[in-house]
């Protein structure tokens, strides 16, 4: 008796009596022997039950999910009220060829000075290339795809046979990628090359498909139940302007993790200090990235999956609008929170790419959304920006809830910079309900993701499954369709209150994760590792992009005093990715580029 | 292992090796004492999930939840391809007033000759008033709706006071009803009646907000946690056209259940035969109409809860597109299968109501559909009807699977006598997959409604339920979110097969139900009753309306040997209510209204 709570309508929150509750998370730290253990019973009939229901009530999942009465209706996936358009944008055709999108972005770049990045000693001096510079390069035959191509095979080769593993790839073919180098590098003899792309190199995720690649999401069984006959959409739009796909890139088992942690490949290492995790659960494609491997690498975003390890590698990762890109082709097709999106070393490289692959399937063009889409016009130095009139809503007492203030003040002073610079203003809000959000995500994740896997679970492959995957499949599955229904009325809220925010300000910017890099404990490499403490401060500001379906930028503006990047994370309107990408181009220019050179970065340009 | 199965995705079914399934339910028929053990031991931890769990995998629904890999993406509300508009339609404005539509479309239907009526016998002839009689009566101050009123109070009051209970209303307030009458009566004293409708009397279902009544949905208790502060959309826009609301009527708790059983108030007793059932949820509606004591009545219809009523009843039941009618102000105000729809004794009159009620919320506009909305034009008999045009699905062998072939049999005299006169064409149809969009739409319903209900029944109010809901509620609080999505997943492929479908044919028919009223047996009065085999053919030819949100009618075409009425189903295209009111008005015409007298017919107009 007298538990139910009921919630007052979204509309009538009283925001100034909104307390920001710091996130209580109650879960054990569990790596080797005792993760194991911790496996086999909360995987036993009836005890296993219990303690998943003991969990869930003392992290008052039961309390928001089955004792509130939420006045909303289900929004099964996100709706968005009608947005006005963006200024400063130009229209490109979804259904039109990627090659011409491309070229169209590439207009409203600022002029290209060669100069700029080929001048000095690339041994000594830190920057990654961008994919003009590489561009520039292969036309000016100062190297071909076919020279850079045998770098790569090198560096991807010794990454595979260090020991304990910790592989970029998980699938790779030296020979298939020459060929493709070799196709490039013809093109550029023959002076036809296809597009700005044509030549570059990239990674894919290994839950979207890249043919011949099989898709395994990591797992050891996946390419058994689930065969890849052709690309998916993005990476065939990818392909289509010339890009040489290398291959496979690992990740956290079925994207089922923020760390990174893979007991089944080995757990790749952050390029900037290879003790640590790389975050997850595109981890792979962030280091591939980060270590100046490969221009870019599209990564899925579920929960912060992009977007995390961009921020701990210190790279570019962009989370697009839901339905603004096609999932076509990927593990998570069929999910309501999941996209598609590019991890890149720039802003600039980050936009080329999203405007390759962006366009979706025409049966998610239901939603409404401004047709067509748009694509950003990038701040040019000599003309005004139209930064000033943006308003960026700062909750601060989220904000600064961060594992170190170092994180905050860094943030904070990003923000600084841009008011001092391009007059933006920073505008203090109020998100009520995070715990509410989080909830529901993680209901509506796990339910899609256990619905996916149901078939093949029960069919005897869990037991070849990560413990950290059948961790949280042992919760997922403890969720009721009852639970399903009540996260998605708390959506409906969530949206509502963000609606409700954005008439205020134009972004809402946070640090992108709570915590710089964790390190790997020795023990989790084997048997994996839950530490839902870590995963809370990955996915802390993380959220809302997913539940809501919101376009989210993480860019990096320095490092921390253990030398690991920061991440500032920018979260927009309804398909306003052209914003936030001119913004986040911004941030690049004032923090710097990172300056640091990661232990592992390669010059692939740098002929020996 | 070897659990797994892999649906071919909708497209590539071979409708040619598709075999009907008849339907199988395992669950025991229990009542009395033995159903009161039952929930005890359902209710009880483990042993009651494991009996549950026992029970869903009888009837295969783990193996179509759990088992099955679906290759089609969640559909998580109807969403329907675009519709050719409908010929023959007039346009009406659904933001507009009520009595605007009423009047459109009355102007629909063919010339009233008030001989017609009035003429004969009314007390040794039965037959039902419509509403243009009523109407024609108070103008021509044959009667006024005060005097009525005193009819209808004395019949209500007479069933309040029978011995077992069985009310057809479960808040009624007599002075509340006469001051309604008496204002109604001023109107036309003043010659300024306000429609068609001013001065028709009508019951609301229980489980729809009438002010001031409150609404309980047939429980003790849902008062006490939800106050009732004004009318639900359709009520209010029926009383803006003059109608007289004479109260909440009786329902199967809930709505969880297609008999009409209460242990709560008494069950209603079914005007064509008092110790059989009306069929529900919507017991009350139904049977006020059939007992000639009102004109109309709303219901809702979530699983065949306006139809299967009016079916075992002998009226009209009409099941309108989800998102037609306004669900605001209802019990099941959130769910995707449920919508509000009238119960009539004729076409005509359920087609004024609909007139009346039609109008979305905003909010549920999103979908794509036809704007504005159209009303039907009724064929005159002086015009050609368009009728032969029309193509009616049969799958014979779904069609056939009756409890008793009488029913099949005078469904398909129907479509002959609609093929004769008409022309139209019957074709033959095969629907895969019906068990499966059976179960699809059991989770749907049940999740939906368990999230409704938690807060409630955690709070101590489960034990206040008939035996019958708290047995539905523990199936469906087993139900996982996984099933959930995965209901949802099969969502869209029976979309895809129906729509596949109505490219062939306008109109799918069936039986209403499978079988005629069922006796109630006298040790289900207290306790209540669960029979999942009656349950399975009230509900045989019902799901797709709700499931994919589309349009349905049960209409009367005959009675059985034991001189039960029979219902003919006609289920049309997304927003096509104008093509099955049209028909379902041919059908009337042709198999005649009912003419045997209900047991307790009441002559409400012939003053004594």
């Amino acid at each position: 008796m007298g538990k139910k709570r009921v919630m007052l309508p979204a509309n009538s929150i009283d925001l100034s009596a909104v307390k920001y509750e710091p996130e209580v998370i109650q879960a054990p730290h569990l790596t080797g022997f005792l993760f194991k253990l911790f496996i086999k019973i909360i995987e036993a009939p009836f005890i296993g039950s219990l303690i998943i229901s003991h969990l869930k009530k003392q992290n008052k999942m039961v309390e928001t999910l089955q004792y509130t009465e939420i006045p909303e209706g289900p929004m099964f996936k996100p709706e968005f009220p009608p947005q006005e358009p963006e200024h400063g944008v130009i229209a490109v055709d979804e259904d039109g060829k990627p090659e011409d999108r491309v070229e169209s972005a590439l207009k409203c770049l600022p002029h290209y000075d060669p100069a700029s990045c080929l001048e000095g000693d690339l041994a000594s001096t830190f920057k990654y290339w961008k994919i003009r510079d590489y561009a520039y390069a292969y036309r000016s035959r100062i190297v071909t795809p076919s020279a850079v191509v045998e770098r790569i095979i090198s560096v991807v080769e010794e990454y595979n046979n260090k020991s304990p593993p910790c592989p970029l790839l998980i699938s790779f073919n030296a020979e298939e990628v020459r060929k493709q180098a070799a196709a490039s590098t013809r093109r550029f003899e023959e002076g036809n090359p296809i597009s700005i792309l044509d030549g570059i190199f990239m990674a894919i995720k290994d839950d979207i498909d890249c043919y011949p690649h099989p898709s395994k999401g990591a797992t050891i069984w996946m390419h058994e139940v689930r065969s890849v006959k052709k690309d998916a959409v993005c990476v065939s739009r990818l392909r289509s302007c010339g890009v040489i796909l290398i291959g496979k890139a690992n990740m956290h088992e079925l994207g089922m993790g923020t760390t990174g942690n893979n007991s089944n490949y080995g757990t790749t290492r952050n390029p900037h200090a290879h003790e640590r995790y790389t975050g997850g659960s595109s981890s792979g494609p962030a280091a591939i990235v980060a270590s100046g491997l490969c221009s870019a690498a599209l990564g899925t975003d579920g929960g912060g999956s992009v977007r995390i390890p961009s921020s701990l590698c210190g790279v570019v990762g962009l989370k697009t609008t839901h339905g603004r890109t096609s999932m076509e082709g990927s593990l998570c097709g069929s999910g309501t929170v999941e996209i598609i999106g590019p991890i890149a070393s720039s802003v600039e490289d980050a936009m080329l790419v999203y405007a390759a692959i962006l366009g979706s399937s025409p049966a998610d063009r239901i939603a409404l959304r401004p047709s067509p889409p748009c694509l950003p016009i990038l701040p040019s130095p000599d003309t005004a920006d139209g930064l000033g009139s943006l308003r960026l809503g700062k909750y601060t007492a989220w904000f600064n809830d961060v594992h170190s203030p170092e994180i905050s003040d860094k943030c904070e002073d990003a923000l600084n910079l841009l008011s001092k610079t391009h007059g933006c203003e920073v505008v203090e809000i109020v998100i009520p309900e995070l715990h509410e959000m989080r909830t529901a995500h993680l209901v509506s994740i796990g339910s899609e993701t256990q619905c996916s896997l149901n078939p093949d679970c029960e069919d005897g492959k869990r037991v070849r499954l990560t413990h950290d995957t059948r961790t949280s499949l042992a919760l997922f599955q403890s969720f009721t369709g009852s639970d399903y229904v009540a996260a998605q009325r708390l959506r409906r809220r969530i949206m509502y209150h963000h609606m409700e925010i954005f008439k205020k300000v134009d972004i809402i910017v946070t640090p992108t994760t709570g915590m710089t890099a964790p390190v790997i404990p020795p023990s989790a490499l084997k048997f994996g590792e839950t530490d839902m403490k870590v995963t809370g401060y990955l996915m802390r500001f993380i959220i809302a992009a997913n539940l809501l379906g919101l376009p989210a930028i993480s860019v990096p503006i320095g490092y921390d005093k253990q030398g690991l990047p920061i991440g500032l994370q920018l979260l927009g309107r309804p398909w306003a990715e052209a914003t936030i990408l001119r913004l986040a181009s911004a941030v690049e220019d004032l923090c710097g580029k990172p300056k640091k050179k990661p232990a592992s970065f390669y010059d692939v340009l740098k002929m020996n």
